[in-house]
């Protein structure tokens, strides 16, 4: 069976990408009718994968955005899934789970057995017993990004503080990351701070082992994609591991264009993206 | 309105007790007949419910559990919750949740306009703007509780790390919570480490704050609900703030009497607990 992060490189190589597209249905925002929302969600979540779906190295559907509408929204999220899932593309669960051993193996059920994403966002204020029946996942080929330096301004609150032992609570975090590491294990990395996020691909690749980046934050959050791509690239050279995340600047580009044409709006928008990340 | 810290203070009065009932359904413990897992989990807690409801003093129903069977789990989730609110009893959504502004946003909604919660727990992690947008549903009579030291063995491996401040980081983040606070606004405190809950709760007593405090962990997990008791009459006296949480010695009581009597042996369960507490 193959690896998550073979799956991550295959279907970078096949598509000449590294972009994520993140999905945040907001109803109000968007321009599909239908008879309930789950229709709407997926109708035009499938729209705009049906014309990106070769030009995109992955999916981030965000569990909160979904089941703020209940089941209704949870029904879409599932179909949106599926859709993504024919196109071969890897669907990364956005959920920052994190809960007690026996809560994350629940979870874990969750995510990949019921949803059948291929990876998941994790939290790791609870520590390793909280993470690794996640990461016991990835020997059936899935994938786990656990958060190190998020894109929020409050992401200073907690993991910027300095302890004792001279390093900051992000990059303890990624040392841990790295000692709890398997093939399929990766980070989440906010790309709103560059600065650290150099330290911390640093940091992983000299650790010598394969970690995939997941770097939230371009677009609607004020990351850029082209600063972002050049310390990976930098850093790793031309890896087809890793990936650059934007959600509401591809799916509601349509709204700075005048037009109702969201799916043309969001190819142009992915266009964009990866002419910036210059692959 | 009153506020989620006077419902707390109402029901423990109303019923002499500070414990929470912990809902975590496991499907092959669930000794109830039904034809779909929905009906079954739903009718299993039920039916405890009308046993203790004026016994308990919370309940805590964990998302993981419910929601790894699916839709059909969440509807269960949906029906236990409205069986829990009909008896007039706090629902404490056990979800440890943490994103970025929006997406906290759209959980909150989830947690408080879908499932109709009076409460929720949530992690730190990623600061202020994260934990702000459940924060903000306190002045509609809801309550948040944010994860400071939590049960599990892994609490260690991030809680527990000294800052250059001189701090350990779960009581900065017993700071940060202090400093957030609005009436609503509570902590999770282990019940494993009652060195560390006594160092918390003085913390929290001596800002001035009202801070409800729930704490997990006695049962199966190991910690002590008289010793937990003990440490809260020190610092507080006879509060009826706090919660004192019990899940699968009380749903699966049954498992150790050699009968399949669930309700009777939950019951008992929970007259054990309170008098442990010894309110």
């Amino acid at each position: 069976m193959a690896s998550y992060t073979e799956l991550l490189e295959k279907t970078a190589e096949r598509n000449g990408s590294i972009s994520c597209f993140g999905m945040d249905p907001a109803i109000e925002k968007i321009p599909v009718k239908g008879s309930n929302n789950c229709e709407r969600i997926a109708k035009f979540y499938s729209e705009i994968l049906a014309a990106v779906a070769d030009k995109i190295a992955a999916v981030k559907p965000n569990y909160a955005f979904f089941a703020q509408y209940g089941l209704d929204g949870l029904r879409a999220m599932e179909a949106v899934i599926a859709a993504a899932k024919k196109k071969k593309l890897p669907v990364i669960l956005d959920a920052k789970r994190g809960d007690i051993g026996k809560s994350s193996e629940a979870y874990s059920k969750e995510v990949f057995g019921i949803w059948k994403a291929d990876a998941v966002t994790v939290s790791p204020y609870m520590g390793m017993d909280s993470v690794a029946p996640f990461i016991q996942w990835c020997g059936k080929g899935k994938g786990v990004y656990v958060l190190v330096r998020t894109s929020n301004p409050g992401a200073a609150d907690l993991q910027q503080l300095q302890l004792k032992n001279g390093k900051d609570v992000f990059m303890e975090t990624a040392a841990k990351v790295a000692e709890w590491h398997k093939d399929g294990v990766g980070a989440v990395v906010g790309a709103t701070n560059t600065t650290e996020l150099e330290r911390i691909a640093k940091f992983f690749a000299a650790s010598g082992k394969r970690m995939p980046l997941l770097i939230p934050g371009v677009g609607s959050q004020g990351g850029s994609a082209k600063d972002v791509a050049a310390v990976l690239r930098k850093i790793y050279g031309n890896t087809m591991m890793h990936r650059i995340n934007s959600s509401s600047a591809i799916s509601y580009a349509y709204e700075k264009t005048g037009s109702s044409d969201y799916v043309g709006a969001a190819e142009k928008a992915v266009d964009g993206l990866n002419s910036e990340i210059g692959l």
